[in-house]
């Protein structure tokens, strides 16, 4: 029946295998009421107090008639404590919770604001300043974290602080059903405008025991959190992994890589998630004899390389792991780390179906790579749809499966690779060409640092395959090394008709070669 | 890797495991053309003549220019053979063809007729007759299948008939890709406004072939076909699978009760597919003794009782078989006339996977009832979407299941048996009743002919069940009798509060009980 076996943490939590997430920090505030939740600038929040604080944010918006039509109430925050509380005490008076990305500026920031229907915006000073000069159609109350700007009484809005709305009572909590949606996240998309995608309570409780149980965290735990709540890995991998783990999550506003392991040692973190540009940071300072006297266990790293993985784990003493997923869809797989296969990205989670298909359709086998899909095995546990856009969720839905933009390969055993964006494939006489897999070939040649391979179009109307290499410093590669190097290694159509080398090459902020400027 | 296998006619006939219907038409042209694919009122059209009047169709509308933006014919035809080489004719230049239901009538035919965005209708006089007073937005051309009305070329339209259509030379054909939207259908829907259900060809091709296969029909067969083309029963259980089986479809204009095994002898029918109605209508007439001797061998009837089921095959002398299936996913489950369980309408279609769902979306096990949903396992052989409505559409796949409006249950071998309509439930103080589960022990009550339980609503605004029995003629069953029968052998809580025994109860023309009119 492909019923997968639930996770034992809710039940035992709750007494039910399925729940909002708003039922699990109440249980935890039961339970471990004492516990620090949370770690902030030297401050402890113990789950009892968390909640509270939740709680009084829930009774301040019941107090005020801010539905509106959409049910939703956004934050334009800066990462920090208070961001948990706003978000919990939605989701408590059954409402939707859209937080707004902090970076954005201007037109999109407006745009976003609006799509997301609010009639109430938490926010700071410094958010406001960016707020103040934009056209936002539905926000008539702002709730400000610090303090209110000078101006903004004039403005014909109505003004709170925290502070007042925390003064409010907690009300009788009925808490919203697992399959209610709790979070708007707009996703960045790789192209075209950001979507709204709407996440489901059950997402968070049930991603969050899955991750906090296959790498084993609990209630000794402490994780390195600098993920922005405004992205699906702050909400499920760090807040809600750390909720069901009863673990401790210790934010910071930012990275820091000249203080990282003063803070992983200070607050004692166990675990941190990041980025492949993190490694690279800290793997770029020189090394000292106590890299690894450090308290970090695990460090959840998306889409790095393999042999980088390894160097950082090595020095830094840790155990480095991966997980696949994205904010329509988290986590599809789960870090496996007694198993761990090298270059995979984990084994697929038991509550979703992964396939591989080709260009038709069809599923493809074994090891074999292409477009990565999935559907769900339990209800509630992935997005219900792009909000405002129903032509792009069916398109993205054909056939039932959550059609992704990324090439994977499956192995035997369940574990997934991540192979490439499909976006970068390149068609040319009639052959799919994959990237990543000619740059891995390459990548093996001694004198190449890195590479990259694109698709430029020919006079004929079709395309060549264009690599670029940077060379080792101090070595003399050429085109035709490379060429020659790869031919044999990899099928006809693979071998490259131009090949550029250069003494680097450009990478963009998350740590990727930035293809645009090449 | 739930790969399942293809069916081998498919490969067999084009040599690849998927395939556009009209490929399909092509390729029995070609190995089979002078066997018959229809007869029709004493004439046989070989398959090689219903492929080149299909060319002709083709080549015809590729003469004009009438795709417009939503690239859609429509046709409004009586149940004839001519329907035939307009659908595959319309398929053969890539685009949609919508027929519509010859039944309906004024402003729901002309808002059909509209959303359809076709500029071209296939017609007859007699269809002329109900168009010509409608709002018609978009059709500027009509081709008349027998003669021009009087009247009609006053109108500003461009007019044909078939015979000059015919006239045009067979073009070159490209088939559409197999998983190209071929048919539009309305769904009748039980609520609502009718849905309009957009079909990939593949989907033709494969449940064609999985049909033919399953019920092992070949070029011996020959099916009795009174299938509007405008269901889907009439373009993919009927001609489809006549296609696939390199069969013969035997086309009437209607169900005839008085002519019907007169019908079947004289062609030397070996199947046919039906509602339940037409086995009462059958029943009803007097025995013969020459009852059995008839050329049937299969007779498919849509979710009938297994007593009338069989009191059928053996009074005719046939197999009667059962399959599952909707618009939006057909065919849902196959005959397997070997092993058919009693009351199982069939086995899982290995292409799909159907489970059964509680009202929170969790799945339920093995004979256990709920509602029916169902996920394709390979690409292309379901809808597409829900023509104009994304709404609908993304609503009916939550959690990428489709979900029916139907209530079934599964057996461990992996046979489906349909049990009611899901809004049939009767929900009573907290608990579900399904009424086809009550009216089934009601009905073994000697003195009951048939029944149907029903929800009332209460003062106290919860509901009570109310059953509605007919008497066996001659028996004396008061309501009483019935509420101490099912005491003990149903749930407390599916004991019926009110019984109402009448002499007999009211039908639709479907043969269901019409609730309406209790």
């Amino acid at each position: 029946m492909h019923r997968p076996d639930p996770p034992q943490t809710i039940a035992r939590l709750v007494g039910k295998p399925r729940a909002s997430i708003t039922e699990v920090l109440e249980a935890r505030a039961l339970a471990n009421g004492e516990r620090t939740f949370v770690l902030e600038a030297g401050r402890a929040f113990s789950y009892s107090e968390s909640w509270d604080l939740s709680c009084r944010v829930a009774g301040f918006l019941r107090s005020l008639d801010i539905q509106g039509q959409t049910n939703c109430v956004a934050s334009f925050l800066s990462k920090r404590s208070e961001g948990l509380w706003c978000w919990f005490g939605t989701l408590l008076t059954g409402a939707v919770h859209a937080c707004l990305n902090w970076e954005h500026r201007g037109d999109l920031l407006a745009d976003m604001t609006n799509r997301t229907g609010a009639r109430l915006m938490f926010t700071e000073a410094a958010g406001w300043a960016q707020l103040s000069g934009l056209k936002l159609t539905g926000i008539d109350t702002v709730v400000f974290i610090d303090s209110i700007p000078p101006g903004v009484a004039a403005l014909g809005l109505k003004v709170y602080t925290l502070e007042q709305a925390l003064q409010n009572d907690a009300p009788d909590i009925t808490h919203p059903e697992p399959g209610d949606v709790a979070s708007l996240i707009f996703s960045s998309g790789s192209t075209g405008r950001a979507k709204a995608v709407l996440l489901p309570h059950n997402m968070f409780t049930r991603g969050g025991a899955r991750l906090a149980e296959s790498q084993g965290l609990d209630e000794s735990d402490i994780i390195h959190d600098t993920s922005p709540l405004y992205h699906i890995a702050g909400q499920l991998h760090n807040t809600s992994m750390t909720l069901l783990a009863g673990a401790t999550l210790a934010i910071f506003p930012r990275f820091s890589r000249s203080r990282f392991f003063a803070q992983v040692n200070e607050v004692g973190a166990t675990y941190m998630g990041c980025f492949a540009n993190v490694l690279r940071y800290l793997m770029s300072d020189p090394e000292r004899s106590d890299d690894a006297y450090n308290t970090l266990r695990y460090v959840m790293v998306a889409q790095t390389r393999e042999a980088e993985s390894e160097a950082f784990a090595q020095r830094f003493g840790v155990t480095t792991l991966d997980s696949y997923g994205m904010t329509e869809g988290e986590p599809l797989t789960l870090p496996d780390p007694q198993n761990m296969p090298p270059a995979s990205c984990g084994i697929v989670n038991p509550d979703f179906e992964i396939a591989i298909l080709d260009d038709a359709g069809n599923r493809l086998g074994c090891g074999e790579s292409g477009r990565i899909v999935f559907r769900p095995r339990v209800p509630d546990i992935m997005m219900r749809a792009y909000a405002g856009d129903d032509q792009a969720t069916v398109k993205a839905w054909r056939d039932l499966w959550f059609h992704t933009q990324d090439i994977g390969k499956l192995d035997q055993d369940g574990y997934l690779y991540y192979v490439d964006r499909l976006k970068f494939t390149i068609r040319r006489k009639g052959e799919n060409i994959i990237p990543a897999e000619l740059e891995q070939v390459v990548r093996t040649h001694p004198a190449v640092e890195d590479c990259v391979a694109v698709g430029v179009p020919t006079d004929d109307g079709d395309v060549d395959i264009k690599l670029f290499a940077a060379r080792v410093p101090g070595t003399d590669l050429q085109g035709d090394d490379i060429r020659r190097f790869v031919t044999g290694k990899v099928a006809r159509f693979m071998v490259p008709q131009i090949v550029v080398v250069l003494d680097e090459l450009p990478y963009t902020p998350a740590g990727k070669i930035d293809r645009d400027k090449l």
